[in-house]
């Protein structure tokens, strides 16, 4: 257990992190939702101030009112235990509690916050706190990813920023790393915070297998590109091979072929594609076409948390073939707080690593993050195995 | 044909008018579009300024440059002759241009309009503007009944104004007004401004009948959902009582029931219903089995332009019984502003009158508006005939 | 009123007529629905014979019961009175009752109504007698042309009959018949039955107008293709151009270009397309956008009533530009037949004339056909007025 | 590998039986496809018959001619190496060719697989031959299933034989089977054939286990139901709980509450249920549910497959908890055999054992089944694990 000063100090942190990610929009960017899976920007702040107030606020302040009624109503994301909730598409309907308006309430809450923490430390409160400021390290990743969505869809092209670095460029050889046979410890096993899906701490048999040091490049997908790849049924699952016709599918996400020439929007515009960088906004339908086109494989995300001591991860979220299931003696957690990961444990694939949107300190080696094998707006990529 | 002092003066009144219409609103408001049918804002202000920047400034002032290549994508409408558009679908979901930008457009094409009417008074160039203008206008109801929409289905249900009047009273004694047989001429015939679609003026046979003196109030609607007039098949079309179904309709749009007491949204926020007050944001499938519950019918638009000079009409838009269609001989501009009415005669009802939401000089007894029959969001209303 | 002996052999000779035309198919034709606005020929020989069930066996003749309780569950079409009934667009899925109980089912009811009319004279049973034949005539039409879109949307193409002649040519010179303004009587007349929307006769104000004498050939049509027609958005509807783009229409329908001339399925199988030929089974968008292409237009339905004498008609349902909208004084019978025509009096468009795959006794100036724009499967042709 | 003569029976037995399935049907019934997941019989007898032709005929007997190109494309499945096909939400539209045809095909092509086996017995053809054996078998299975769905979901429930008995009742007392933790060896290890997603043979490691030596009963899933367990969230997976929103799901398949009590349609027709049979047409998202609810879970498939030996089973499919992945080294065959199993290795969850509709000889401990996890068509069941 993290002792309570440098707890606050953490919960401050954060929450200063998450507006500062917002500070280049502006005010019409918070408002807008241009597919289901993007959220507004406004909704990620009060939603994640909700979060304190219902789950905290609420329950450990004495002395504490809630804010507005209809914010428990707009603010709630998928907690079915708390009440009926605004239907995620139609998050982007909203206009209304302005953008002011949820700053106020954040700073409200986060004063409320202070106030309790500097009364109240029990292991309960700290716990939910602890979860809270991890709650809200997701949302500032789902946050910047879907700012990148909300600009990189408009006709003009807006940047977010002129620094913003998404694209570095790993300048190891690449080689493959080899595994030897044998029963492995998966999970986490530290004091440190994880989610409940990382637990319990469980041993798997691995046989013998290859990994690369290196993620796929964009030189490497553009051949896949070049080879007719999205062409070539043989190369994908029948679903990938339906949603690859049905979308007109025929590069990453992002990409734009400007007078013969692959462009990708990023964070900071529109550039040419720097094709020595990392391949990124891939789906997994697309990592594993590219796998089979190269005759090798996605890892599992076992043999990911066993070799990925040996190469350096970080900048993409990273496509494995394992689906999203719970782990041997899985328990989620009683009421609303156990809605968080155990019931999307199915037909989700696992993405392990983190990537270059993801906060400090919310990435370890048992990390499991999990998207539906179509989606795209996250900054995935793929490394090969055999 | 105006003069052109007065049409400049007009010009910038309208200009005026719609920025005023605006003024309410919160930066937010501009950008959302919760349906299809309804545009953001700040789509409006734009659509509009490209109106005279594509038809007035690129044509006719030799200077002009202009001002962003992007707008003329994203402010187009359904111009097709004009080149591709977002699709109207998405509009909702462009944070960019910023509102701020929106204006400033609307400010440079003002100045080099005021520029251009200086110097330049042909009557081809004050045909297009007072075309223009009459456009603009056209969107000002529009915009208005599009706020009413945005703000009216946020679940904070915030208001517009306190001052905005929706609902007057028509105090006469209800009476049926009779017209006798014989052939009436329909249609525009003043040298003052029409649309196309009200001419030409032309010969129509009409059977004796008789039409209301009044709109049908409130209480009389509810009498009608009292004796379960929605629940009965009999009184609807076939396509009236799957919408019915499928939507699940129960009262007139923005009519919600709050402790057992209806209550209606309006600019001025949600309030108790005045059952005195005539009805509003009924589609025409309502209008129509509403009428049948009362064993009477609609009148056609014929039948309403004769009679409308025997009672007080503007307060609501007035389903007629009639298709939309050409009047014989009609003929449509050619080029884009040939698009602006014609494209639209097939599947469409049309509403005679005006509202509370048109705007002053733009209504006339020959003004024929027109929407599809399932269409609830204006200020609609019914009158009787038999 | 026709005497019972004549309504009786009419009635024989019409049950007879609709198995007769059913006779070439294979048991498994009579199954199939592969749209929902086809319906498999066994359900319209079931639900023909519902009808003189349900309107007049069970009600009067007092010995009579019910065959099959399910039959008036899956033999009922719209006819919301009689109670819950099988969703149209899921008639194909069911394979029992089978063909051959639908056929004993039809011979049941057809003795009992013979006993019936020996015993039984009343005007109220005559006249719904009346009504049902002409529902069955209907029927049959609707049954040959629901046949030729099973059959022509089969990949094997399989033909219905050697003998069936489709495309007779109108051989007298084109010609425009000029028709000058008048006020002109409307609506049916003669003592014979006729539908409840042919009446009330009525006045209506005609301006001049010519209509030609001839229906558009397969050669004009083509003259339309050949001009990049399909490709013009200035010739077509808003929502016609649409639905050219999303289903990617191209031609009429049942046309296959083969090696590169164009083919036609008809009931005699797949042929090269007579050019002299009348066009057919063209959508009401094809039409208008035919007629805007010839700098013409279509006429309405008075003016083709009024006209009719002057040319022959019988090939193709002539689409109008006419909405289906009530006539003045208008009433619709009580009860379920009263659910025949009015509740569709809203969003489709009028045919006149009728088909070569109309029943004898079946066509006259006055009645009104009526489909929804988009629809082709019918045998619908183009007649142009200006 | 199995000699040629035991070969050829098992051919012929297997061609024969499936004709059997067949007998009970009326002509109708082979047409018909009430939904996607559901085939038309008579495809089934085509397709199977088409796999033969394409894959043996073809390619190894000199003198053979394809029977008739059309069934190429009609009976082709998912087979997108080998052309263009018939969408599968289509095949119920087809009404030729008809099922006389079909059968007379299967005539022809079963002559000269025997013509072409008393000549070549090369490892290739007998390899070939076993997979279409195989496959044949499981559309077998999905035959009976299909005919189920067809019968079950006409109106009046008819049934298809009087002696066919689905729900035999489990007489052993209820226990937990114990298992200890352990690498174990997972997969196909004999001579006899397999499919290719059964290898290759690998190693796993379990954890302490438990399994039930039942299947999940009527009474006890009856308990579920009337523990509102379709109405409480937290038993059900996110999109588990919108399947059940959606899709007003309440009960198993087939089951029909008549009077206050729970029936069920079974292929011997509608009867009250028998509440010591074991549960079926449950979906997965159905059975993991009600392990929650009883505080297990489901099985993974290596437990399963190790477990099995101490069980009985065959009655129902049994959903597991492991998502179908491949299995280690696993290999797809080259060209259009390799569409078999691979390309649907995403989105879907394994079923171990088989079911009273399993063809003899067609079940085996390693066996892998999949489906979606909605899907409930099948004989499907739940046994629980802790």
């Amino acid at each position: 257990m993290i002792i309570t000063d440098s707890l606050l100090d953490f919960f401050i942190e954060t929450r200063e992190q998450t507006e500062a990610i917002c500070a280049p929009l502006e005010i019409e960017d918070y408002v807008v939702q241009p597919i289901e899976d993007v959220s507004p920007p406004k909704w990620h702040l009060g939603h994640t101030t909700w979060f304190f107030e219902e789950f905290i606020l609420n329950v450990f302040l004495d002395s504490y009112k809630t804010y507005d009624e209809d914010f428990s109503f707009i603010f709630n994301s998928y907690y079915e235990t708390i009440g009926e909730r605004v239907i995620r598409a139609k998050r982007g309907n909203l206009s209304r509690p302005s953008v002011g308006k949820i700053y106020a309430y954040r700073e409200h809450v986060d004063d409320h916050m202070k106030i309790l923490l500097e009364k109240v430390n029990s292991g309960e409160v700290l716990e939910i706190l602890e979860i809270g400021i991890h709650h809200e390290k997701q949302h500032q990743e789902l946050l910047l990813t879907d700012i990148k969505y909300i600009l990189g869809n408009n006709p003009v092209f807006p940047k977010y920023s002129d620094f913003y670095k998404e694209n570095e460029i790993e300048v190891t050889e690449k080689e493959w790393i080899s595994v030897e046979e044998n029963v492995y410890s998966i999970g986490h096993k530290t004091n440190e915070f994880c989610f409940d899906n990382e637990l319990s701490r469980h041993k798997v048999f691995l046989h013998n297998f290859q990994i690369s040091n290196k993620l796929v490049t964009n030189a490497e997908f553009t051949e896949f590109i070049d080879s007719d790849g999205y062409k070539n049924f043989e190369l994908w699952h029948a679903e990938g091979w339906d949603w690859v016709k049905q979308n007109k599918i025929k590069a990453p996400y992002y990409w734009h072929k400007i007078h013969g020439k692959w462009h990708q929007y990023t964070l900071s515009g529109l550039h040419p594609i720097d094709m020595e960088a990392p391949v990124s906004h891939v789906s997994y339908f697309e990592a594993f076409a590219f796998a089979q086109f190269k005759n090798c494989r996605l890892p599992t995300e076992f043999e990911w948390e066993v070799a990925q001591q040996h190469f350096s991860w970080g900048q993409r979220w990273e496509w494995t073939e394992s689906a999203y299931l719970p782990y041997p003696n899985y328990k989620k957690a009683k009421g609303a707080l156990g809605e968080y990961n155990g019931k999307f444990m199915v037909n989700q694939k696992v993405l392990r690593g983190s990537s270059i949107a993801t906060p400090i300190k919310h990435s370890r080696p048992t990390y499991r993050n999990f998207f539906h094998p179509h989606l795209r707006w996250q900054f995935t990529g793929i490394r090969l195995a055999k």
